[in-house]
């Protein structure tokens, strides 16, 4: 931002237009610019952040609908005319809150803006304290997405050592961790996703044991068995609709599945169906589903977990940084059109100053 | 059966006709004429046994499908030509098998005729020890149909306290049971059912605190609105289908479903769709699906703790009884149409001797 007043400054805004039905477009949310003064009024106990990063997540589609009593109150709706706000990665410039002081790095919820002015809430907002990775990092293996991965596969799909394990979006934020964690647990690990070149990073890059591209295959049942004579215990979900029915035809009996998310139906007005639920109760299946959120207690014990991975070169993260705000309209929405190729993040300024 | 030679009697069968699509009819079955010897072999591990109850079970129709190598092998399909056969209660005529003497009663795996030959298998079959009450309740509330209710409500739904339950096809079999099970644990429970008179039933001699006519009813949610205005904890699942989905918007969060079975898909050539599966994730909700087999090593834990219940008029049955073998073939396909008021069996004999 420019320096406007002694400490004002501009702040530019990824503002939502209004709420969303079908596929969200760029144009549903607009680059704007707002003042923000860099100090924090005396006796406030807010924090100033400079934002740096800025996840891009599939949720965020959800908080574009328009808000329905009928439906669950899951995220709040996006304010029409208001900045958009998700998960990013900020430093702080001034604080009032005794935690916090300024020059500390922080992840968690903030204004898609330059800068935000936040009340810190426990298990929303965390301070980083392993800067010997990409910062970038907190968006996406270290951050929400990270913690999707290791509640979603060691606390929900109860995974065994041998097990046979199918991931869905896999080359994406989630998945490619959900398969490197299995392949770590020695489980057999196969992924789908939706072009050739997210199936060679899979097999080439991320250690999956087999890949393929749902787009090119016309019987999902066929490639399932394909890869898996002899069914799968594990399926990671991320996808649904279609997908979910030919998994159900290719689990084993006493499978799981972890319903982590259904990017395939946030877009649609009328969702498809699922026809193969009846099997669930002859393969004693269980489908259980999770929000991140409710595990973010435990993200010291995640970060333990996984910092001696990074460091030893056993995890991997793939990442897709699109630059700058004025970006970051069109890395959300490419979310939906699988545009992005790992994580997809939006770099608001490198500076760390 | 009539006596034929010194100890060969006529044996009436009910015939496995062919394979079956669509509704079930009569006609599927043939009752037909066999003979036996009631003695046994010398050398014989074998039991005969003179069968006086047999259970009409919804996963039958299962059992008259077409084998498919692309389905999972759930029950042996029916053999076309040859007696079905499912769970009743029998006496022993005369057994070569260490374990059983003539004059016992047991229930268990037997063939749909007067008299069976059968290899007692442990968790298959199982001696009756307590005949204090009708040994017809040995085809329901003491047999399968009560371990499922046992196994499916409190292994599977996680009861606690005060949580509200939901019970479709709630005034048979295993649903009277579950929704007893739940009041006892002090739950809210409203049941569904297709009659007036199930309906009544259900409020007035189960104990249920509400109940519905899902047939009198062109919106289950608007209905399970109704009856749950605060949402669903636990779904016990006997129907699937569009209730599936009704129950899904109206889950709270954390609910689970004990997916036991979904009667109104099993005569479907195209299965309904379910198509708010997405909403699983943001309510965090469980679906196990389990089957009743597995938890049949328990059965006497289930009778130590049921059997006081009954004596003590806390848990009360009830059942739809048909006569002869004859009726049989009416008394299993009216499972499909509702027919049944309560537990459906068949009398083969009531003569215990
Ligand atoms: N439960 C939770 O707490 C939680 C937390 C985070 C994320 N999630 C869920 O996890 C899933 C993955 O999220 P992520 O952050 O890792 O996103 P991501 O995979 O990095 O990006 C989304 C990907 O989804 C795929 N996709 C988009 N439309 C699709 C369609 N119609 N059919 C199949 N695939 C489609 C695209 O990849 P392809 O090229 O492969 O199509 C796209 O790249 C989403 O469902 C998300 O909602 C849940
Ligand atoms: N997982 C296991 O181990 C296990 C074991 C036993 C039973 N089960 C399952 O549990 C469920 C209940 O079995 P049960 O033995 O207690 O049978 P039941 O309820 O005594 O008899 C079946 C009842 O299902 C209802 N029904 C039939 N068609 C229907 C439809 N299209 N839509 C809605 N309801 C329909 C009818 O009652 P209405 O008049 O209310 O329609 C009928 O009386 C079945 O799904 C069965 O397969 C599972």
């Amino acid at each position: 931002g420019g320096v406007i007043g002694a400490t004002v400054v501009s702040n530019k805004q990824v503002v939502f237009r209004d709420y969303v039905t079908g596929f969200p477009k760029e144009s549903d949310l607009l680059i704007t610019s707002n003042t923000v003064d860099l100090r924090i009024p005396a006796g406030s106990t807010t924090v100033l952040l400079k934002n740096l990063y800025l996840s891009c997540d599939p949720y965020m589609r959800n908080r574009m609908r328009k808000p329905d009593p009928s439906r669950p109150a899951t995220a709040q709706s996006f304010l029409p005319g208001k900045p958009i706000s998700g998960f990013g990665v900020s430093k702080v410039m001034d604080s009032g809150h005794p935690d916090y002081k300024e020059g500390d790095l922080l992840w968690g919820a903030v204004g898609w803006e330059e800068y935000s002015v936040i009340t810190p809430i426990p298990n929303l907002h965390f301070k980083i304290h392993h800067t010997d990775f990409p910062l970038s990092y907190y968006t996406g293996l270290l951050g929400m997405p990270g913690m999707t991965a290791y509640a979603g596969f060691y606390e929900i799909c109860s995974p065994k050592k041998g097990e046979t394990v199918f991931v869905s979006a896999a080359s994406g934020a989630v998945g490619q961790l959900v398969g490197q964690f299995a392949k770590l647990m020695g489980c057999y690990v196969v992924g789908s996703a939706g072009t050739k070149d997210k199936v060679d990073l899979l097999k080439n890059k991320l250690g999956f044991d087999d890949a393929f591209n749902y787009k090119e295959e016309n019987d999902l049942n066929a490639a399932l068995k394909r890869c898996f004579p002899e069914g799968i215990d594990i399926y990671f979900e991320n996808v649904g609709g279609r997908m979910m029915d030919a998994v159900i035809l290719n689990m084993r009996p006493h499978g799981r599945i972890a319903a982590c998310g259904m990017i395939s139906q946030y877009n649609l007005q009328i969702p498809e169906g699922v026809y193969n639920l009846s099997l669930i109760t002859y393969k004693r299946i269980r489908i259980q589903g999770f929000n991140a959120i409710d595990y973010f207690h435990k993200y010291s014990e995640f970060s333990e977990f996984v910092v001696p991975y990074i460091r030893e070169s056993k995890i991997t993260y793939v990442e897709d940084v699109a630059d700058g705000l004025e970006s970051a309209p069109a890395a959300l929405v490419g979310l939906f059109h699988g545009k992005n190729v790992g994580k997809q993040l939006v770099v608001v300024s490198r500076e760390k100053k």
